[in-house]
């Protein structure tokens, strides 16, 4: 996060940033409005989280860091949240166990609702009339607490797509979804990269997490990179060609664990009576040969770069090619909530972002100088750094604005359910 | 199932058993309505079903046994509700996992009910006019389809208990049960038997359970049986004398099992400010030192007795005791949902039924001769006859007409969710 | 135990039970002479211990029961022993965690064998001169030492089958095992039994296990039983007949098992060039379909009896059955160590004792009035009355002189390297 | 491996890499060699194998890799090697389940030193008379199967010390060891490098892994270097701080890990009667409080790190201070078997080499441009490219010749038997 974000006279109120929270908290509930209520305690498997328990801790995130601190005479609804609503705050008191989450029925849907706007209020109060003291910190936890909304309406999209998936009765999660353009095949070429000294990394005051800072140089070499992502059609190829059969194609964990779990295709592919079917948050659908092949795993990704002949690219030589780009694409506001095929762009490189998370070659680990925030806050990022691997580029369930070149998504290499795909890259 | 339960001229209307159905399947959804919609989605661990998903399954009962094959044209709401309630009618088709049934939000609360009265109605049109050649067995099978419901709701007000015991809320089912009355202390007396040749299990037309039958001849050795269950405050003699470290008390499973799970106490006794508090129904009380113990295993039950120097009695000897007994008490209807101390009778044996499950030293295994119903319906009980332990007697959430002298039923050793306690016996 | 046994004069020498003590203690490293030093230290599955542990334990239980309180000035080669080679004696010290036991590299198998060698060195030097005052206690407890290696014997025997099979290379315990005889097919008839009230259990003073006391009665009604057991021929009909993909065969907890677990045949089978084979102690062999099926669990065996129309016999009615009948059958000492047919003997009940243990319907659970052993001996049994199910009749690994008609041997109902295999029963 | 390595004149006998190879080949066994038979066929963890496993996987892959393919004529021992001895080459063959090497007590030792013997006698055959289409192929197989061998020479010592560290006998490997000197405390000072555009990973004809190449550019920041290793004593100041019971210190995977665990200290310690104490391979020890830490997993090595307000070296800066170290230290050959205190050496850095690997911030995965061999030889290296960390330096027990300034060793983060340790470094 910025040091030095946004400077604010003190005591001010802090009005365009309150319309900007109202329209994010907005938002959230807007994304849980289509669901039964029924729908919103289910935990599908341990790292989903119930619907309306995200609704909850997003708005504990905001007691337990602004109000709290900052709001004099603050009160809770309930003591107890404190515990049910930390996520993995472990220097902040005792997180519930979050695979635990799913056995909670009470706060009830309404009584959650009820947390949420209790807290906006009160944050209201508090942007109203910030104490000069902690103005400064007010706005940098504001737009924190923001962007961790942001992260968390993502999370909600894909939990909801798994809790729905589990279902024999496979219902939709909305029905009223825009049809994808139909479009023909879009022919992939690469871009070639020379090689130099680059710097990547987040630098100035506009927001960023504290694990994109600081910008810093790397050497890359010289590589290319293909001009949009791998289609659903040229993975299918892979699977025909036997992929999930052939061991030298894997990375050891990534056989190991298809084996004991029988993967065959993508996490939502089905067999349907004419073929691949993909189920989608607007419910069961032909497989769309010509989008984006979505809801792999690292290990899945890599297998296909490996059988192509070609290999993921690092998170620098994604990010050197991203610096320039256009932040634009297929993201939520789109409301196709799935990755689409996109439109033939002469010369540019497409879907760099929206549409899918890419699979980077880059373990998740901190940048040379790397400094977490202080406090219960610095274990936003930087106690995740092992063990995962960095996506770029946001997805068709990312807030547009949420997203930026320099941003970092990491998950485990067999975690599979967020919306994932990949892009090609190879030596020059 | 009695073979000439309950004669029928054919083809009459069913009209007192439908009466009686409508009044049980009414009681199901009493149950249900302080629940709200998200408790009953919830599955607090495997044994345990979501409150709908009983509201589903007893209707699906009657639905697979009754209306599919005896109501002309029956159309079910939705075919795949034969996947999802099937709870494990192999030879029926393939049940839907029952760890997941906690997976699943839809069909919502609102739509079992619908569901539920579909059932109702076309149970109403059967039962007005039943086919002659079938009404006998129709007249058969609604009457285990009551009683499978009865056998649900116990379950309910069982799961129910389960399910919000693990919310650090503590929210109480109800907050409007009576208070049981106060009671000073009852002391244990015992009463003798002499060793004869005994008959056990149900004869006559009357409805029981396959495993109840046939009628059979046993030997019983002289013995003695407790006036009353063991109290709360006598198991806490137990506690207080090292009862859950001392590995002579216990069979090597228990033994195995407390260790690996660090049990110290009954499954809903807690340490309050003021002494152990038990999660009732009602929610968090004080402990009732004269009330029946409750929701002990078999492995507990049975290292009382030992502590104590007695044993736990027989089914046998159970029931020769209960034979000419009352078969009243403290059961669901005295909407107490709680075991409740005696008032002293003098001379007579107390809570033989009602108030806690009685755990018997015997193993849950065919009677001679037995057996069981023909197609799937014999899978109701024969299939469980093995592992498990028999308790007899009933209890306060089991429906009052639903018990007799000859039911059997049959928990796993481990288990403690039902209101399960013990009364001690002895050689003479 | 009986507690008047064999009553010894003071002080006497105890040379004759001094001198069964040397033939025992010979056989158990006889058993152990084929296996290299490297079988000795495997543990296959957790039921299973190193042959070297078994050599050390039988050796402790003598040296904890014996040479400890007994013999003045005894001294333990290593005091760590009574640790590592207490079983489960848990009122006695902290038993070594059992599924470790192949952890244990030392003591070596020399080692080992030194500490039986000196633990016989110390029980000639006791049963030379007893102390007056526990010469009656001694006795006793040299008896029981004696019966518990019997059932080492066994148990190693049982063991060493499941470590060889393991192994890829399918080594044989001994090539040097004589042939069965061949024989022709053996029909099988019925035997009746009138319902009657009569008496089971040990009565006398001979020695017997505590859970086989008190004699005592027990009304068993009118029975078949069929005159073999089940042969290998007839359970193959079985599973061509779908018997373990039809869940109507199966108790529950067995159809459970057998899906997750894979098993299509007992545990030895394994399908060859021209047909079933069966591992055996003296390798691979190819099925022999007159001898008696072996190396079934509870579950199949009861699949099959229901498949047959039949059932398995209660061990009431085993017994009285077995009562009069000659003690004699296909034991260790024939060294065939593999049930073999039998051979026609017009009118007779074969095979009650020897070739395979026969599960019965009956659970394991105390005679009435049982009453364990005092002290740490009443872990020996009593403990273990729980889960289990009874088997009759002894196998052809149990020692010849270590069986009886009242004889209860236990395993839990998914166990099937026992040498376990079913008789058929069924109402008059 | 190179692929211009050492070229040799065709069908000239590759006499100078027989001796080499003859040197190599006895020193496995003469690690051996103190071991009782017992302790060769223990698997104490999954990740441990039977010290008489790595002896058979070593010549198999000898026989599968030069044997097979180049030697006309060859036979072996038993086809059924190839499956048992096949570590985890999927394209090779179907290997042996690893968690299930323990169970194989057949071949036995002495037949796996026959199968050496017989491994031994046929590359001596080829090596005499290399067929000259393949001379050069055959000697950088040689070449690799000499490292491999040595590799595996380190896992038989971190393997035994695993195997004996389980018995509660504390066996130790070998009571003739060396005792290390004793020290004075050896102050650690700091070192600087300026940043800069580096190379690192190997290059010229010398034998490498395929990982260790290409060499490539890299860009440093400027950091220093901690002089020597963190000590026992520094990280028992950890110990005493909380270190354990701190979350803030820990990064999450690792935190989860020590409280599922109980981890309180490094793999081996001990609490002693006065004081701290450390199991080794020769027995048990007092700590000694100046040696470098031992056994730690990635994340106490991070924890740690970040305790000290510090961090871990990467990869890249670590071979920037070793480049030009001299390679020596404390190996295999100095016999001490367990990491020394160093001794005062003004100005340099001490123990870059030997005593503990050193665990660095980098994730093992591919430098760019990373080839992996061709075939089977494959799998070596490349596939186990995920979710490991590097180490970097070799330690006690490795074998002198074995490493070098670009060698990359890979451990998984919660993995703590073999012999890692960890250095400091900081921003400059």
């Amino acid at each position: 996060m910025s040091t030095r974000a946004r400077p604010v006279s003190a005591s001010a109120p802090l009005a365009p940033l309150l319309a900007r929270l109202q329209q994010v908290r907005a938002t959230s509930e807007r994304i849980c409005a289509p669901l039964a209520v029924e729908d919103q305690v289910i935990q599908s498997m341990a790292d989903v989280s119930p619907p309306k328990w995200h609704l909850a801790h997003v708005s504990w995130f905001f007691e337990a860091f602004l109000l709290k601190p900052y709001l004099p005479g603050y009160r809770t609804p309930n003591p107890a949240y404190d515990h049910l609503f930390n996520s993995y705050y472990e220097t902040h008191g005792t997180p519930f166990p979050r695979p635990q989450r799913g056995l909670l029925s009470r706060p009830t849907v309404a009584e959650v609702l009820a947390y949420r706007h209790h807290v906006d209020r009160c944050l209201g109060e508090l942007l109203d009339a910030p104490p000069a003291a902690h103005a400064e910190e007010i706005n940098r936890r504001i737009e924190l607490g923001l962007q961790h909304e942001q992260q968390h309406q993502e999370l909600l999209l894909m939990d909801i797509k798994h809790i729905l998936a589990q279902n024999p009765l496979c219902p939709a999660y909305r029905d009223d979804l825009p049809v994808p353009p139909t479009t023909s095949s879009n022919k992939l070429t690469w871009h070639s990269y020379p090689a130099d000294l680059r710097q990547i990394g987040h630098a100035g005051d506009a927001f960023a997490f504290d694990c994109e800072r600081p910008r810093h140089r790397v050497f890359v070499e010289a590589f290319r990179l293909a001009s949009r992502p791998v289609s659903n059609g040229e993975y299918l190829a892979f699977i025909m060609d036997g992929g999930y059969a052939r061991p030298e194609l894997w990375l050891a964990d990534g056989w190991t664990l298809i084996n004991q779990l029988g993967w065959q295709a993508p996490l939502y592919w089905r067999h349907g009576d004419s073929g691949w079917e993909e189920i989608t948050l607007g419910g069961r659908r032909p497989l769309d040969h010509h989008a984006p092949v979505c809801h792999l795993s690292f290990y899945e990704a890599d297998a296909y770069a490996t059988w192509a002949g070609m290999r993921l690219p690092t998170e620098a030589e994604w990010e050197v090619a991203a610096v320039d780009a256009p932040r634009q694409g297929n993201f939520y506001e789109n409301d196709y909530l799935q990755p689409v095929a996109a439109t033939a762009q002469a010369g540019a490189l497409q879907q760099l972002f929206g549409d899918v998370w890419e699979w980077t070659a880059s373990a998740y680990r901190p940048y040379p100088g790397f400094r977490p925030l202080a406090g219960s806050l610095g274990e936003y990022n930087g106690k995740f750094m092992s063990g995962q691997m960095v996506l770029r580029g946001g997805c068709c369930v990312t807030p547009g604005e949420h997203i930026r070149a320099t941003y970092r998504n990491f998950f485990y290499p067999h975690m599979r359910w967020q919306f994932a795909g990949l892009r090609l890259a190879t030596e020059a």
